[in-house]
């Protein structure tokens, strides 16, 4: 019996004295994290999968776990041997893991899951998909937790002050415009549960995740009060002070749900998709509601123009790191054994060196050849292919600056290149650069952008099955929302101050992949007697490859905006690279 | 006291006497008609005003009409003295007619309406926001039949069979595919309610209503079983003789809620968004309910080889009618009294001399100057203006021919116009020749193409505040569901076989309006590793006034476009006009 098969062993045990004929294992923690702290890497203690995405059910007799397209192989492997069944997400014939559970279980079954790893939207969808069953839910401890030995604790790292110098709005100018949307929506008090969220409003960050500069909480903000509820180790002395003289009151993490339990008569302010039903049951019936995406996420993704200043500044260090990487790249390659993972350890050490740099802000994507094509490598010492002089590498990395996150993708010739490779990655670009260019009226969403950055892929039967662009945090998560450009629809807008990357793509299975993702920034662009219209600018400074380019197949506007952007990032990179690598830059900018 | 306020004071008399104290006329009839026959007309009986979208609620104090943007100056001039309050739509603050109840009646009030005339969704809407403030909903008779003194009867025109060599589907043929896609929704028995989907259905036509070619009647159908209700002094003997053989059981109409009366035990689907709640009610409680947009909708939608091939042929009869009309227009306006209302019948008539004419689409709207900038313009022969050999004019129309359906729209240069009248002309242009050139994966929604019929006049600073494109039916309404080309989210796909218009359009308020409006269908592209690619093919047959056109202001593959539209147009059409015509349409078609 290998470890998986004996922790579900174990696991049915603890079900039996539940009185549980099936368990949910999410896969998430209580802040619906998408990177997660090791206490709450749960899907892969009980699976062995470590994607970022499924769920795993375990009944008396089976285990399955769902996931979708991005993780097919993966899964296959990692669960190769578990006895744990792959259910596959977003194909066609797709069954979800609540229509499994209802078709599965017989009436009067009993489905446990721990009411912190689901959120309040997943927990009603799980209800009523099994009450037409008449399936029963029960809300269970954290079951795992009973099983699992040596399980990491909650992360204790220290919280630290992230002051309106890089912040730009002091906590009580943020508490005044939360109140002020909370007036409007008919709300008086609002649940923080996301990490990033929480570490917005108050000004803090920590690193108890990798990746993402937050800590673990949960805050309650209304009009006339500020309460943070987090381990009270995590805060040195200082900033306690500093806070408790601001009004904002300190708790433990551990009393949040007994705190919520004595709250009542409040109109409260919650986001079904992200609180979890735990914290949401903890005060329901002595409270209103008011449903919603988190205003704090609405006030976070629009940034002020500190922040903006502050990414400016971090895109041109970045940028520093990265044609310094590049020339790394062509001068040793071919002559020293260098893998994707000694590239991607490289490039992290070069943002290292740039002021303000706290950490990398994802784990680097470097692929050569067919790996560029695996949309969610992720390669370690003993699998990275070794690059060599020839074809093309692609690179999808970002820092983490405490005036800035970035995120950027840029794919390079390392030698020669085909034809089909330079036209596949011209088509590409044209894309990024069409969005780049996009005007559009106040009250577009993303859905309505997202053609822009395909339609040139589309009209050579070319398509990419990732989205265009997401929201990037300020020194906060290289993810965030509320809104998106992709097709799928999103009810937010995009507005000017948003943050977001531009990266339209391109795989040939087994042979190459081609992205250029950049970050820009929605700006406005003119007011006519039709209305305001808007923009991006681009906030990323690094060169695109003109190497791969097929001059003839950008039109006039596409190469104005190329020859327009390197010559910007020549003027910015110029002053701050040292002379030795200025004929490079040169080289890497100069017009097509 | 005029006769609106008369009406309204009969009419809280028959409140008072059902009961209520608020009662909500919806304006529609018991099938969610868009075009009305005279007896359901109820918007305009209580209330005098005449637009296609309102609702009207009348107090015991107060009466209120609410409507949006389109028709807030005709409401305010047909309002005006009846004591009747317009409520503005679609403006930012807005507050809608059930919310506006909510606010206005007192706990405990009761709101009457007569649940033949809301849907169901739209009941649910009502109910959820009065029960938050404990205001109930009595179902009440017509109370306007007993205030409406000489109200019009039920139309009595009769049906008539529309053939296979017309439809191309036999009736028989529509059941199987409709019972095929009841049998994946998990239902049995499709209640259809909307005239258009009615006769599509059962393959049948009337004219009960201006414009479009239907005729009032409700149907079920399942697998085994074709109930058609409609009153049967309509159907001539051999018809009812053709449909009774065919195994199509015949019922009149004022017997189908009683008939749903008896139906139990059936997995009924109904379309929320039309089904009106009397007939709901009738089937709940002792029925299973699957709901869903109309199956039948999404049949109608996807045009068949017939359908296409004479939508084909109807254009080109409508093309020549097009061209004669352009041809008087030109040679006459300026030599004598030539108005829009003078227009429109010119057209009207000119259609009428082509093959399968049966009547207009819909009221043409011909706007001279600043009346085109009015987008739901209606003139009559007292407020028409005088087309004088100068300016722009716009003439949107359509014909119903028993091979298909047209609705085009031009705009043409009268006599010499501006430079910033042609900026304005081509870039609207733009837009619709990038939507007709269009090319999209399967899966595509119209408010993902939307973008590319504005993004040259977004790139301006223009707009227009309507739709893009909308559905049209074949020998049937010309507006149909369930897609739509606009940037409102709708989830139907686009899809092979749709037919859609295409009309983006410009109004310079007071000055002139811009709109080139052609119809296309949804045809495949070609089918890569990457999916099954779509795009339009345009069917419309007319010239667009390459006098208008700024040629610089057109890129290469939209000046190949118009070039080959026009190419086609003269070869379509030379062969069907009058040879005094050819010169005429050489000159019209003559590549730019």
């Amino acid at each position: 019996m290998n470890t998986i098969q004996d922790r579900i062993f174990r696991l049915r045990a603890e079900m039996e004295k539940a009185g549980v004929d099936a368990f949910v294992i999410t896969g998430t923690d209580p802040h619906a994290s998408e990177y997660l702290p090791e206490r709450w890497k749960t899907r892969a203690f009980i699976s062995g999968f470590n994607g970022s995405f499924g769920s795993v059910v375990v009944t008396k007799t089976e285990a399955g776990l769902w996931t979708d397209t991005r993780y097919f192989l993966q899964a296959e492997n990692e669960l190769s041997g578990s006895g744990i069944k792959l259910h596959k997400l977003r194909v066609p014939e797709a069954v979800s893991m609540e229509d499994w559970l209802a078709a599965t279980l017989a009436p009067g079954s009993v489905v446990g899951i721990d009411p912190q790893t689901i959120s309040l939207a997943g927990f009603r969808n799980l209800e009523s998909t099994l009450e037409k069953k008449k399936i029963n839910i029960r809300e269970t401890d954290d079951l795992l937790d009973r099983i699992w030995e040596n399980r990491a604790a909650l992360p204790e790292n220290p919280v630290f002050d992230f002051p309106v110098e890089f912040s730009g709005w002091s906590r009580a100018e943020k508490q005044k415009m939360l109140a002020g949307l909370l007036a409007e929506n008919n709300a008086d008090l609002h649940v923080v549960t996301m990490l990033d969220e929480l570490a917005w409003l108050f000004n803090l960050r920590g690193s108890d995740v990798n990746y993402n500069p937050v800590f673990t909480g949960f805050g309650l903000v209304g009009e006339t009060e500020m309460l943070l509820f987090t381990d009270q180790k995590k805060i040195p002395q200082a900033l306690k002070e500093q806070l408790q003289n601001e009004g904002i009151e300190l708790k433990e993490y551990i009393s949040f749900l007994r705190y919520l339990g004595q709250v009542q008569n409040r109109k409260i302010y919650v986001d079904p998709s992200t609180v979890n039903y735990s914290v949401y049951s903890s005060v329901c019936g002595k409270n209103a509601f008011v449903e919603g995406t988190s205003l704090v996420a609405h006030l976070k993704s629009v940034k002020n123009e500190t922040e903006l200043a502050g990414f400016r500044k971090t895109m041109v260090r970045d940028g520093v790191a990265l044609i310094k990487f590049i020339y790394w790249l062509k001068t040793h390659v071919g002559k020293k054994r260098i893998t994707e993972y000694v590239a991607g350890r490289k490039l992290a050490e070069l943002r290292s060196e740039q002021e303000n740099f706290v950490g990398e802000s994802f784990t680097p994507i470097v692929g050569y050849k067919a790996h560029g094509a695996m949309v969610h490598l992720s390669v370690n010492e003993e699998n990275a292919l070794e690059i060599e002089p020839e074809g093309i590498l692609l690179f999808d990395s970002g820092g983490q600056y405490l005036d800035g996150t970035t995120d950027i993708t840029r794919t390079v010739a390392i030698g020669p290149v085909t034809e089909q490779q330079k036209r596949d990655f011209t088509i590409v670009l044209k894309g990024m650069i069409r969005l780049s260019l996009a005007e559009f009226p106040y009250g577009t969403k993303g859905c309505h952008l997202d053609i822009l950055a395909r339609k040139a892929m589309w009209e050579n039967g070319m398509n990419y099955g990732h989205g265009t662009g997401h929201g990037i945090g300020h020194f906060l998560n290289v993810h965030e929302g509320p809104m998106a450009i992709r097709q799928e629809y999103n009810e937010n807008l995009i507005v000017p101050g948003m943050v977001l990357s531009n990266e339209p793509a391109f795989y040939r299975e087994g042979l190459y992949g081609l992205r250029t993702e950049n970050m820009m920034v929605c700006v406005e662009k003119q007011v006519t007697g039709f209305g305001r219209f808007l923009g991006f600018e681009t906030l990323s400074v690094c060169p695109i490859d003109t190497t791969l380019i097929v001059k003839d197949l950008l039109d006039e506007k596409e190469l104005a905006w190329l020859n327009n952007y390197h010559k910007k990032i020549n003027q910015l990179l110029k002053p701050v690279l040292p002379t030795d690598l200025h004929a490079f830059l040169d080289e890497l900018t100069r017009e097509i």
